[in-house]
């Protein structure tokens, strides 16, 4: 499918997770408060360490930014910091990338994240969504996004043929852009290690897997000229004082992280079994979410957010929901009920 | 003087304020903590209210960002919120705004704060810097851009002759750009009432006036199109959660503001008066920060280095220094001592 600039930029107002206003405008009968699923974010969030009042009052020094940076890349396992740049947000990341190289072909791997193909196409790239790679040996665009675990069907693409794409779009001068946004839960994915040669370049979000997503913080991950001129672009004092200090403490807790990797797996258990037993069908997923079609003749968007369940539809894809995890037993055994009921 | 883009671009690498690693490296044998003077930002901060877990776990919701444009509409004096855009602090605004018109000549009103015309440099604009304001009758730039009051000596232009220019430009398609980043000290100075006309653009600097530079906000004020440019380029989420939180309150206590003006004010006499007494020349300076020069003989930045307080020097302009306040009457008085020593 070709899909126009303008038509692209329209694509951009599609609404996101999370806008529990919006909910409320919509359901107004609705019982609160909402219980919030429409987001992949981990509804169990790092513990925030104590914040000095330094870190508000102060600007970031830049020794804070290059500990933050340290500590992502040996949590990412990047082997050298000057290979990624910390920015406050992956979404500011998607913005920016485009204008660093003139305006080319690009294709994104649909479907998926709704605001990389309008980012492309905002900065004047010609913007192609395909539903397959293409091979390494075959025609190649100038950039090929793809999100890796995909958002929203956790479609799986293996690292080793991601890395021979790459290095055949580098032959050319192209990129290959991979957002490993949910790459966290599976990092024998991650195209992290391989990062420093040419035309890899991979998107990092912190707030979702540390349930921080208002903290707003991501990184890109890329050639260190590529991550030079972002870190140009964006300026100093990208990220805030209690962003690099926790976000630190944060990248650098491995018990946390494999205890959080643990309980997000059983609970995306625990929700895929009762969506089966539900007869609810699991289209696909990452231990953040999990994607399902409404059955037959039920519109399940509406009936859950009738019952205070807040979920993410896609206008584009009538009959799928997703759904991220409820905070506790009570809300997951509310849901399980309504579930149920159909 | 004219200034190629390249020269320029290494301009941009002068250092700024507020790094104490930076001060310790040049100054290891210096007494700490130290004490530092070297930004304008108010040492006595607004109070943080209590921030609710969800302002770090969830995505800051559109309604948030519209709470804080209300706020900031008000506190600054714009007439319609959707003349101005909230991003994760001024400095990526400086960045970004060269980005949304196509290259063209810029003058930038100088000496100034050095982050203006590396950026306009970088988005390929030809930038000259001038030493006074063209004539709204004479020749024009495509862009003109002054600090006002200005960083680091005060300079105060009067808001009629600069509404006079900036109407000037319009009439050609040009900008005037007036980056407010000390105004709340002398809000009557500020275009900010003035913003809708075309042409017009201002910055605006949340961590400046109320002591929170960690926490990273600033503002765009012009008009519509220009605003919503701006928000399309960096994308949805760009405020964290806690910074709307707290800036929304921030931005409409009127009773800490009037306070505050009122303190800084009082300080900056006693700066002053302190400087004056120790045979030190006050070049200029706005409520925040004092622009001195160095006594004949003296190198006060090296001296007040040695003693523990940390200024603000200029590599193209030896002698100056600039001063922020002490935090306590402990510092101020160490500070009256040293400077009475030369």
């Amino acid at each position: 499918m070709m899909v126009s600039a303008n038509s692209m930029e329209a694509g951009a107002a599609q609404p996101h997770g999370g806008d529990l206003a919006a909910a409320s405008a919509l359901f107004p009968q609705a019982p609160r408060p909402w219980i919030d699923l429409s987001t992949g974010i981990n509804p169990w969030p790092y513990p925030l360490p104590d914040i000095p009042a330094s870190a508000w009052a102060r600007l970031p020094e830049p020794a804070q930014e290059r500990a933050l940076c340290a500590a992502a890349a040996t949590a990412y396992g990047v082997a050298d910091p000057a290979l990624l740049v910390a920015a406050p947000g992956s979404q500011i990341l998607i913005q920016t990338l485009p204008f660093l190289r003139a305006p080319g072909h690009v294709q994104v791997l649909a479907p998926t994240y709704g605001e990389h193909a309008p980012a492309w196409a905002r900065a004047g790239h010609r913007v192609e969504q395909v539903a397959g790679l293409p091979s390494p040996d075959g025609p190649l665009p100038d950039v090929l996004l793809l999100v890796n675990p995909n958002n929203p069907d956790g479609r799986i693409v293996p690292p080793a043929s991601l890395l021979a794409l790459a290095d055949a779009l580098a032959a050319r001068g192209g990129w290959l852009v991979v957002d490993e946004a949910f790459c966290d839960l599976m990092q024998e994915l991650s195209l992290a290690p391989g990062i420093g040669r040419p035309g890899l370049l991979v998107l990092r979000s912190f707030g979702k897997f540390y349930g921080l997503a208002g903290l707003r913080l991501g990184f890109l991950l890329g050639p260190e000229s590529l991550v030079a001129a972002m870190a140009d672009r964006l300026g100093p004092w990208r990220v805030a004082g209690p962003a690099l200090l926790v976000a630190s403490q944060a990248l650098a807790d491995i018990d946390w992280q494999t205890a959080t990797r643990a309980r997000l797996a059983s609970a995306h258990q625990s929700l895929k079994t009762a969506l089966t037993e539900a007869g609810i069908e699991p289209v696909g997923g990452t231990a953040l979410f999990q994607l399902v079609r409404s059955p037959d003749g039920v519109d399940l968007f509406t009936a859950l957010a009738q019952a205070g369940f807040w979920t993410r539809r896609f206008p584009d894809r009538p009959g799928l929901i997703r759904l991220g995890h409820p905070p506790d037993a009570h809300s997951f055994g509310r849901l399980c009920q309504i579930l149920r009921s159909y």
